[in-house]
């Protein structure tokens, strides 16, 4: 690394005021999955890459993945190109990226065994180093010109993936294990998210500026697991992590947004089945919600896109991040995500 | 079809008693899925018939598959083997159901033309006949012992199947269709709906004491698009069919409780994500709820699996017909439903 000073981001940007809490201007607007196959650019930059894996592990590649819909589509700020699988793969469990069908582990676990195999904390998140690289290669290029999130799975939907070997319909592996052997389940819990946390430490210490926890598979959860095997670890990455704000997206987890509005995060993000009225009053008037319109409206008629981006806007009111509540879906037409972004940012 | 003279159920029977509202001395209960893998005398006839859909086809099989649960676990309640991708088969469209990885439809709809073509109505019903005798086949064999019941697929479910040609983790694809082309959306699901009226009303006449419509995909919907492209279709289908009781499970639909409230059905299914206190204040006091247990939780010890038992029926109180919040899972131990099954039966 080149020992340049950076132009860190100012505390006044407006991404950075939202996520605070801070009255602004207008609300931020950035899309999950934004740096992804929605660009030419980022097609044309995979493309040098036969195996997303090195892709990912390339710190250049990953930072110019990161910019590229900063410079594109001139969203509110940037987040780090990587996978919420790193941490399995660092933490012992390799995988391999099968195009067009998702993530697979070779290797999945199914017992004690498997759990105390698993590296864990500082020793597992030393060789995420790539990832830091890649965010201080983008943060030195982005000169301060929007904000850095960083970000991790939440530690369930990491154990989802651990015990289901990839997606799944009903994820009865990692759920059955929940019932089958509840003690076993809070200890990969715990090597997640002690892991996770150093992880995340190390993200703030490479330039995050924000971090967000994805916990994709919530909503497969009754709301009792979700509040015994979910919901005390979000907290405990949460407390840890003091020195930037902190988004919980939690998919499907209508049922927990009470607990969600007690976590020690600021930002509270919502898929599309979500209507903001209903966050609002169990989040509490204290949290920033993150979201959500539906990813599929971006296939519309611009017409169609801007009035319904306007009416998430006047659900939202103040207090608001505009996002999509879902990420935006690799064939979505780019002059779709174009009008969603502008319209929030005419406001 | 023999002309004996059949044993009909009694309008007494204590499933059809709850069903309609009435006070009972315990909670009927079955298990969605229950006709299928988790009993060793199912997967014994269904070696019989390397193609599903063969086996679907042949009503002495479909019949001997639906009776196999009510002699080997004491159920409440009997329904008809078959499959919800039928109606769309009738309509033109025709599937394969891929071992262990679940239907495909080698053709899509793609736009106006394909739904043109399809037949729809008396006109596809009239091809589900072999369904209609199955009912009528295991109706005999039942003997008054346990209502029987029939079931379709909501629109909206039929609907996705059509467009995805299967499975999918965004069902962008259908959702895509309701953006781009709201009026052709609305024709193709009209048709799907004249087609469920005329198949349901062939299956009160071959037997059907109640029926259930499976929205399955209802959660995939943003509540603004469910009460558009959903919750009239639904509602149009529970109207043509006074004769029996219609239950409606809307799977993630809890958003649209309020609207399932005031539908003409008189059962509301629920997902395992949702808690009866919630439901019941949405859906008001007249709907028997039904559900919803975790299914992953009869993967557990007998001693937890009795205590969760328990549990919900505490949580639902009257107005309650027990089963689980989705299909039993294949791999289930036959233990575990038993254990369930007993549970609910003891009270």
């Amino acid at each position: 690394m080149s020992d340049t000073p950076l132009k860190n981001i100012s505390t006044d940007h407006l991404f950075l005021r939202a996520a605070r809490g801070e009255q602004v201007e207008r609300p931020p607007v950035w899309l999950m999955r934004q740096a992804g196959r929605i660009l030419p650019q980022y097609r044309a930059l995979r493309a040098n890459f036969p195996d997303f894996k090195a892709f990912v592990k390339t710190p250049e590649a990953a930072a110019e993945a990161t910019i590229q819909p900063v410079d594109e589509l001139g969203v509110d700020a940037a987040i780090i190109f990587s996978d919420i699988l790193v941490v399995p793969e660092a933490m012992g469990l390799d995988y391999k990226m099968v195009e067009s069908v998702g993530p697979r582990f070779p290797t999945v676990i199914t017992g004690a065994t498997d759990v105390k195999g698993l590296r864990s904390g500082q020793d597992a998140a030393a060789s995420l180093e790539y990832v830091f690289n890649a965010l201080r290669v983008t943060k030195k290029a982005l000169n301060g010109r929007v904000p850095l999130i960083g970000f991790a799975g939440a530690p369930w939907t990491i154990f989802a993936y651990m015990l289901e070997g990839g997606g799944s319909k009903t994820f009865s592996k990692a759920r059955r294990m929940l019932y089958a052997d509840p003690a076993l389940s809070h200890q990969l819990l715990e090597k997640i998210t002690t892991t996770t946390i150093a992880y995340l430490k190390g993200q703030i210490a490479a330039g995050a500026d924000l971090l967000q926890l994805f916990d994709s598979w919530a909503g497969e959860l009754p709301p009792a697991h979700y509040r015994e095997f979910a919901v005390p670890y979000l907290q405990r990455i949460c407390e840890a992590l003091p020195e930037v704000p902190k988004t919980v997206f939690a998919k499907g987890a209508w049922f927990a947004l009470e607990d969600l509005g007690e976590m020690s995060c600021q930002v509270v993000g919502l898929d599309w089945n979500t209507p903001p009225a209903f966050a609002r009053a169990r989040v509490g008037a204290d949290k920033v919600l993150q979201g959500n319109l539906d990813p599929c409206t971006l296939y519309a008629q611009p017409e169609v896109i801007r009035e319904a981006t306007l009416e998430m806007l006047r659900q939202f009111g103040p207090k608001h991040i505009a996002n999509l509540g879902h990420g935006v879906y690799p064939d979505t037409p780019l002059e779709g995500v174009r009008t969603f972004v502008n319209t929030v940012k005419g406001l």
